[in-house]
């Protein structure tokens, strides 16, 4: 996965346009089922209009000298995000009110972007900008080789068929520029998870899309919509998922959906220490996938959530702060999801009181002080099977992890002590 | 509010009688639309009925010299409300039998009734009746000018119409003499908050009462509680919210009234350590409101509430207890209920997905980071205008202020992005 | 209480067997109206078959000497229950693999069963062990005269017959040999409630079983469940009531019914740092009737429960970890359950309003400031008896100990101030 991030990082992606349509082809390299869908400028998605293309060629600011001080194909986040094209020469008064940069961190170059209302602009360090200002006479080249026009915007589907209709959602969204943890994680874990997924049959649908943030989830809702209320059971917005420093998780509209319940079970088993977010905190597709009248039943699991690290939005969120090992933790915490949903039934014991665990060689025949310590947690599966609890639920109650709960399960369904439940 | 407390201060209220009466007339003359009604003795009211109607004209204990050494004109909390006539010579030790003070609170003269047995009796302070045991041999005479005779109840109503037939009830006591905040705080508070409701038209109905504490709420509920309990959606007993000290809540029964609801509200926003009382600690007209099948939805807001601070039901509950301060802070708990209840609508999001606050100027067009910190409340609201949550649950929810909420959701009315829910 | 007990100490009980039947004709001479049931060898229950009798005369280990080392009349401990007849000269090396001793509790005899596999085995401290290991060399005699045969399992059960036929089921086992809180503490107890149950109409049926413990309670449940589930409203199993360090609460599968609430509120009131136990902690009969599939509203009250004091299932559990007080302490516990059983009825007030309580006698006709102290909670039990709260509800909800609310109680009764509501 750490490979990948470092074969997109270079892409200067963005709500549309042709870094965008090399993320998906790449993607499809991965993933070669994927579908990419285009949907046309001036396309109405609820509340919102798909704006014109954006199509970057090269951007720049010369000094007198001619010297590229300011260079988009050094740092594509040096470029505002749909920047209008320009060829001029400003003093740097007029350029400085174009400028963009972070006071309180010095060597970062911000993120901006002004997809809905024309304009151009740079962004850069706090430290450039200052050696700027040393020269307020002096005279600047500016340059913005792009163009805007009616064009399309690309997002990418995969549906992996399972035995039942119902389906999980895995969203991420591939329209940041340069960035890795917020945005390339995302992806990469995506794609590693469809390869798992689609490795075994599924008892669920499994329904996977790289989309531009926001926009690209209106419109798929737009589309989609009934279908998805339909079907899915619990989705995932996966962002954030590739440096080292924590585990987070964001609850759906009111906490309380099949997803936050899988999820928070996960973090728990690998990360008591978690960090909780509410809605209130959100930032991501689930501002739409759980909005009022849409209701989707997403959540997210996070590694350091967006908003919440220094690096967040700036040019330091690159190929040093993430790594293989954080990668490979949120796509863990995501696997163990999927794990989870698939082998999450309800079970019921198939004999009225305890069985006679000794006749069958699951129980010590002598009977002495601490003799059962070993059988506590089986007895206490056999408990609470009770047709009525899913395995999240004895989880919680017998205080089992979920990977010995599965593991005891499989001895009493061989033992057919418990069976599973029928379930639609 | 203050002056109209000095005002009626010196009046000497009972249960019954002439300072009753003088007390509507005054509050008539603040409330011209008040209604008097009169209930006659030996009305029968559930378990109760009204006694004879008592007149007071004077009483006082003159020493051998027939110096007044105990004035009812110097203190109307001298005599024991209900006293009937006496006028005799007595000793010391038969005189004892008839005082009343408080050893624990020397300066203090104590408030004592007998309304429904007869008696007579003298409160005086502690340091009084020391000075008073030092002579033991000593003959008084005690005279007590009292009538008890075939009367009436009396007590005021105002209805104000609103466009619903559903009601808030506000209800106040007027049956205590002279003290201030346990008694007059609560009726110049209505009067102050008839005068607020009337001036605008309401969406609700509002009933005001005027009552002798107990004994006029059983009265008024075995004439009114079958439209009562059809009718009222909040109440409140209004008491003891004069001083400066503290702000105080008392629960309805099982403290999950819509009353409560908007009580604890509010005081969470003007004073978040307000005092929350447990309906055990209950000690006004709620004991009727709420009693087993009564069951209104009414609930106490209060300031240092009675039986909670030392110089309650004593003569040092007087006009330098409570100030205009503290009286505005009462008037202003009760009117933000008022204001909530008549601004809690349920809202509901007009679009599916979150709106494009940008294109209605809602919403820097510019992303960058932080750019959305301000409209994060305004996003929050629209996040939970789902059609389920009153305007109550959403500042819970999303822990904004009432009075900025109503600014939010103004601006989102005005922009068509909710709309209110038609309620019944 | 204790004399019962120490009668019945020496008796070698087991699973089936004399000792079992000698326990159970001693019981019915405290409580003659117990019935005695036999249930043969081979007999199925659900998954469990009753296996042959056992019956033991004698066992001993001896030295070259003669002279018996351990020897089953000393303590019937040193016995392996359900020792199969053994009569042979062994090395100590042979003989060792058939000790039981505990490294951790050097004086302490293990208690050890082997009811389901045919083994022979003694039970000696670690001390005694230590003394053999001395001499590697020595050779033993080793002889148990035990019969293993077609036979049966015994138990006692008697129904008391109240006014419904709602029945309160009462459940304590008789299967182990000489220890005394963990065994004979419960069957004594047993026989004294059924002493107090049976001396006055009880408004409940009242069923106590005195059974092996599990394959007991499996085999009454095989024969009885149907019954049970129909008519059972609260069940108890009376294990560990004898010694005075703790009361503890085992509670049923979810906690949550009506022997859950009672025990609960008993516990409560008098023992407020009473240890609470989740189901999880579960070691006795309740696990079987508490079974998925049997659901009976079974919990435990307990002094020093099984498995949480050093003592449990040794020899040291003896005539002295018990004594009167801790049998009457256990006793009192549950006699109160027995007591708010019967008299735990839902009550509704017969006025509304509050009723005039001066004109009943039952408040003073003073009102001054504290006067109404004393009355606090007779108001509180009016206010909450709705019709709908139960006296332990009441009791919850106003902080009152049961004595004193059935106290209230009744004296509200008397004053036709509430009444009882009809329950089915």
């Amino acid at each position: 996965m750490y490979s990948w991030t470092s074969d997109l990082f270079p892409i200067c992606r963005s709500l549309t346009g042709r870094g965008l349509r090399q993320t998906l082809a790449y993607l499809q390299g991965l993933v070669p089922e994927l579908q990419i869908y285009e949907v046309p400028t001036g396309y109405k998605a609820f509340d919102w209009t798909v704006p014109d293309e954006w199509e970057i060629n090269n951007a720049f600011i010369a000094n007198e000298a001619g010297e590229r001080i300011i260079d988009f194909q050094v740092n594509n986040l040096h470029l505002m995000s749909y920047s209008e094209p320009i060829d001029a020469i400003m003093s740097f008064a007029e350029l400085d009110e174009h400028l963009y940069s972070l006071p309180s961190q010095a060597d970062a170059i911000p993120y901006v972007t002004s997809y809905y209302k024309r304009r151009w602009g740079f962004c850069l360090t706090e430290r450039q900008r200052a050696a700027l200002r040393q020269r307020p006479e002096a005279l600047y080249h500016v340059k913005i080789e792009s163009r805007l026009f009616a064009g399309s915007l690309s997002y990418g589907e995969y549906v992996i068929k399972g035995e039942s209709k119902q389906e999980v959602l895995l969203s991420t969204y591939i329209c940041h520029p340069s960035m890795a943890n917020n945005e390339l994680s995302g992806p990469v874990v995506a794609a590693a998870l469809v390869q798992y997924i689609k490795a075994t049959p599924r008892r669920y649908t499994y329904r996977i899309i790289f989309i531009p943030e926001t926009l690209g989830s209106i419109v798929y809702l737009s589309k989609n919509l009934e279908h998805l209320q339909k079907h899915v059971i619990a989705g995932f917005v996966l962002t954030c998922l590739g440096d080292n420093r924590a585990y987070s998780y964001l609850a759906s509209r009111y906490g309380n959906t099949y997803a936050d319940k899988v999820a928070k079970h996960v973090l728990h088993d690998i990360a008591p220490d978690y960090k909780a977010y509410s809605f209130l905190q959100r930032g991501s597709d689930e501002r739409q996938f759980c909005a009022p009248g849409v209701d989707l039943p997403v959540c997210s699991i996070m590694r350091s959530k967006y908003g919440e690290y220094p690096e967040y939005h700036t040019s330091l969120d690159d190929m040093q702060l993430i790594s293989p090992e954080g990668l490979a933790g949120g796509y863990n915490a995501l696997k163990q999801c999927i794990d989870i949903i698939e082998n999450n039934h309800i079970y019921k014991a198939a004999l009225l009181c305890e069985p006679q665990m000794g006749a069958r060689g699951l129980y010590s025949t002598i009977s002495h002080k601490g003799s059962t310590d070993g059988m506590h947690n089986m007895m206490n599966v056999l408990a609470y099977a009770d047709g009525k609890n899913d395995l999240l639920d004895i989880a919680d109650i017998c205080n089992i992890p979920l990977v010995e709960l599965l593991q005891i399960i499989n001895i009493l369904v061989e033992n057919s002590l418990i069976f599973k439940q029928e379930t639609n």
